[in-house]
């Protein structure tokens, strides 16, 4: 069975939503696409604080769950070996949120296909989902890049713009 | 640069002295070699709910670091790239511990550098110095089996008594 790593952040949760609502609170202004597509929201100028709320309890607890998400990697269990690989360790108070997250709502997901870690080359996989091009750099697998605002102008790698497009794409490689 | 995966407890920290004085303080028996040589001390007669100590908010902040662990990681980092692989996964209380000890004990190690998963087979490294001998299969690069009181019978692998015979192990590798 051919195992496949899927990023969290970007992949599983959609962060968009809840970053719009913060800098909207934080700076008074409701960002636009044309103000944010192809960079990171605390990559604007002057909001390199932003980032902070990574940091916080609680950041990573309530963010949405990307649509279709929990029907497609149910279906990819099935098929694959799935495992969960997020960059968590920059942030010490997102690993219960992180947790008690996907128990809420993958709870099909065991443990032992949970993995937080920092730099992904450590995974062993033959394909890895992510919205971060870079985490494919040293990666032994095939990256598929999970479209996200920040990464529109990537080219380098095989897109999936949502989660019914992932599912198409491992349909065919079963064929 | 070859890459080496580092397991924590029983590894760069020591659980045994814990383990002896919280059995004593569970069951009023000091137990001695002979008793528990070999097995798990959850795995002896009439006590699996000591293994409830693991799910337990503190139990892996106050371990003992294991002797010369400190300088040869350190050692080893100059030569190797090392990741910490930490099986944490089934204990959610485990997570702030585990990272506050090694922020405490290794505080030259990296986040990146710092894995928390389940199935070991996971990561992509070329050695792995662990304690359970069940984490290496699956694994793609050499097991080193690092001695511990429950696998003294353990004879599929490599097996280093110590720190210091991990350094000449790795000195060696060098060569």
């Amino acid at each position: 069975m051919k195992r496949i790593a899927i990023d969290m952040d970007g992949v599983m949760a959609n962060v968009k939503p809840k970053f719009l609502d913060l800098y909207e609170q934080d700076y008074g202004i409701r960002l636009q696409p044309e103000q944010y597509l192809g960079k990171k929201i605390y990559q604007l100028p002057n909001v390199m604080e932003f980032r902070n709320h990574y940091f916080q309890k609680g950041f990573f607890r309530d963010l949405e769950v990307m649509e279709n998400a929990v029907e497609v990697i149910k279906w990819l269990q099935e098929h694959y070996e799935v495992f969960i690989t997020t960059a968590a360790m920059e942030f010490r108070n997102s690993f219960e949120d992180k947790y008690d997250w996907l128990a809420e709502h993958f709870p099909y997901l065991h443990w032992k296909n949970i993995v937080f870690c920092g730099n992904k080359s450590i995974i062993n996989a033959d394909y890895m989902i992510d919205d971060n091009a870079f985490n494919f750099e040293g990666f032994i697998g095939k990256g598929l890049l999970f479209t996200a605002f920040h990464n529109v102008e990537e080219k380098r790698y095989t897109r999936v713009d949502n989660w019914l497009e992932v599912k198409t794409f491992f349909e065919q490689e079963l064929n």
